[in-house]
């Protein structure tokens, strides 16, 4: 087995190699090329992904893969991990024919102009029979990567997130449908107004001043990571050295780039925390989509929107804003900060509206996959279900079942993901509350306490285990809704009462 | 010849996206990339380097190359230089032998840290044994590399700047000898002193502000390139659309940064200006480092250091700098950029004296592999030489031979193109004043024309000739050092005069 470890090993080399110079031209894309460039060099980034793609498909290198697989008992349980997913990969890629994956991403890259242009001008019919196709596409997809497990909309679920199927997500949500909808009913009938101190306007330099506090505050490395600004943000990076953030600056909203900034923040101090050993593998980075959201999400919502948190931090913010928040104190500055309300976009949903959102998403790519929706009905199928979760009806299809491109890239699956992470992450404050009192460990001024629980019981393993095997190993528990369920009511009860 | 066309574009294909990826991480860690990832990614650059590596020294490609390379005549002209400049480094490649190669590498990697200590401690005894290896492998490599046409340091010289020998070399520093040293002593004997509002404090925010006009003076296209802040300034890029300049801002030095930024412009312009049709071959960028450096300090000295240019340009300056210049004539600013004096370290020198420092070290190598000097009697060999050139004695070796770093790489032949970079640029500048009035160019606010007449003369050809070609194409006839030293004399006879 020497002989296919070396190769194997030779090969991953080089993959690790073309992905840190993908993750260094995607980095500059978004944030410092010159505009002109990225059409030009987009042509390097498809020679250099073919170059993986070779790697990959390389005859010699699936005979190694299967010969390891074959034998990964013997492996360490690292590389033995690692060499699941990738015989996974291989098997998978093997199953779709090649033409077919062809015309897709063909498909794709016709139906994402027409979709920018059917959501500006609200014109369903245009883009619906690329979305057919789009549909048609999947619903084989998940014939040829069936399993003696797994078929239907699981196949596409399984893509995103390992191991979490539509027994695991329809419990999930069946308990949200049943306990959170009536609740935000309750809630979002008398939704607070918008105080006046928010509606100013905010200096970019102080915010930008107050963000590296944050930042400082929940202990970000500055010698493994770099913070900037782009249009959207976002976190990427490579090993545990080199994790990178953005955030954008908005003059007419004092907490966006501060949101961000934590929520990025927790998705970095994911990647900084992993083991330095796994550095080098592919079981670097977190564990999947979910995890990672889980992390950026604790941050943001259970720490960040905190009354323990601001406790410590508002005093600063006032400071820096002395003009401006004269007047606020840190309880109008929390509670503004937590206002739900019903709204359209789920990119600017609140979080406890936000789940909903989801949930929406979830039933309908569930029948659309499954076959018990058809395209040319989604918008009405989109608009009463909106009405029955929110309690308001979309104004059109551009506000409604158009808003996210997800669909036009052909990710069906994908959305899931989103609201996994917010339930993993009150799971994880239950299991962590045992521990310590998280509350109480923020008057240190710092997330130090959290951090290092978090890389204890999760950061560490990066995406050497399964989410789930890494859920259980942390909170004792497989996924149970209840934990984000009872924490959202709990969090909401004093408006819900008010 | 299909077949091996086809096979040798696709391998260019290749060698094209990993030249973007090299450029990409270089540019990173060069201005962004945090401190301790450098070392960590460090293996990453290695592994591309060594895919690079392996595509050109594929027994195939050697094939294809040596098929097209027979019957080049029939590619058309761009490809054919190509394949001749391919072919000749796979031939140079494989007269070297491997261990040789790995023991030098390995060589001038650990003559670097102890290079830095030597020059920070001034103990050239323990730098000596290092150089002593280095220059026995150079003398080796001029017997390996050694043709029916060169030998000795010209083999060297030839990596570096192809077709200028030694027989061509010494015409010019002859020249230089001659009548630029004795100058240089009646100019340097009566030194200009520091003006004092030079020695004040200026605005790092301003300055660049200033910066960012000169660039759009020099009609810098910002859709296709960026300008951003390094420790030391430099310009990388890939292609015409993608060309980055970087400065350096010092608050104790006014001119530093717009030097700085106009010197890179230089080099910004030439690769911005390069036929597109070039773009994805391996003729693109600039056809040498002599060439280049000619076009950098083209607009750095010719341009920039010209009353013409400043007549137009001081008032912006002086308006920006109201208080610190408020008694300063345009005059006084050129007389204080143009200020000669001797001084011992190369890259602190000026317009006047720089060429004195590239003759020594010319013939200081020159001695050193074509063995009528060792290493042992270099210190004694450049103060006696330096004290004949410069009229002062270095104080000690740090100010002296162990200055630059450029050896303990083993980067001999690299020097003498520094100053090919100023005598080429003042053979285009007697060109171009046949075809129109330079100086009187300038006075409509931009470097249009200039850059026009470059573009059209020199920058358009890329790689794709010689640059001894290019020189002549653009000036009808090979390199002349009387326009040099004819230029420099009468820039600064004013001065010698007194």
């Amino acid at each position: 087995m020497q002989k296919e470890l070396d190769f194997y090993l030779s090969a991953r080399k080089k993959l690790c190699a073309l992905n840190y110079a993908s993750f260094l031209i995607e980095w500059d894309m978004q944030t410092e090329a010159p505009d002109n460039s990225i059409t030009a060099n987009s042509e390097q980034s498809a020679v250099l992904s073919e170059m993986r793609y070779r790697i990959t498909t390389d005859p010699e290198f699936k005979r190694c893969v299967d010969a390891l697989y074959e034998q990964r008992d013997k492996l360490d349980a690292v590389l033995c991990h690692e060499i699941e997913v990738v015989h996974k990969d291989i098997v998978n890629t093997a199953k779709i024919p090649v033409e077919e994956y062809s015309a897709f991403s063909e498909l794709t890259s016709k139906a994402y102009p027409v979709y920018v242009r059917a959501k500006k001008e609200n014109n369903f019919a245009l883009f619906r029979p690329y979305l057919e196709k789009i549909v048609e596409y999947c619903r084989k997809q998940t014939k040829w990567l069936a399993t003696d497990k797994i078929s239907g909309y699981d196949v596409l679920l399984d893509i995103y997130e390992p191991n979490y199927t539509q027994e695991k997500y329809d419990k999930f949500f069946n308990v949200l449908r049943e306990k959170l909808v009536p609740f935000v009913h309750s809630v979002t009938a008398r939704p607070a107004p918008l105080p006046e101190w928010a509606k100013g306007r905010f200096d970019k330099e102080k915010q930008r001043v107050f963000c590296e506090y944050v930042r400082d505050v929940m202990c970000f490395d500055k010698t493994r990571g770099v913070m900037k600004e782009s249009e959207h943000p976002f976190t990427s990076g490579f090993g545990t050295d080199d994790v990178r953030i953005t955030t954008h600056y908005y003059e007419d909203n004092l907490v966006s780039a501060i949101f961000s900034v934590i929520h990025e923040t927790g998705h970095a101090t994911y990647e900084q925390q992993v083991d330095r050993s796994l550095n080098g593998t592919l079981c670097g980075g977190g564990a999947s989509l979910g995890m990672h959201e889980s992390q950026s999400r604790f941050y943001e919502n259970i720490v960040g929107r905190s009354s323990a948190f601001w406790k410590v931090h508002f005093p600063k913010l006032q400071q820096l804003f002395a003009r401006e928040l004269k007047d606020v104190t840190t309880e109008d500055f929390v509670g503004y900060i937590n206002r739900a309300e019903a709204s359209f976009v789920r990119t600017e949903a609140d979080e406890l509206t936000y789940p909903l959102h989801i949930m929406l998403r979830y039933e309908t790519e569930q029948k659309l996959i499954n076959g018990e929706l058809e395209v040319r009905d989604l918008p009405d199928f989109w608009n009463a279900k909106f009405t029955e979760y929110f309690g308001i009806t979309p104004p059109n299809d551009t506000l409604g079942v158009l808003q996210d491109v997800h669909w036009a890239y052909g990710n069906f699956g994908y959305f899931p993901t989103y609201a996994l992470g917010s339930a993993i992450a009150s799971q994880l404050y239950d299991a962590m509350s045992k521990d310590f009192d998280v509350e109480a460990s923020l008057s240190d001024g710092t997330t130090k306490q959290i951090n290092l629980w978090l890389k204890e019981h999760v950061h560490k393993y990066g995406a050497s285990k399964y989410p789930d095997e890494i859920l259980r190993l942390a909170t004792g528990e497989d996924l149970d809704p209840d934990h984000y369920v009872n924490y959202l009511i709990a969090k909401y009860s004093n408006k819900a009462m008010g």
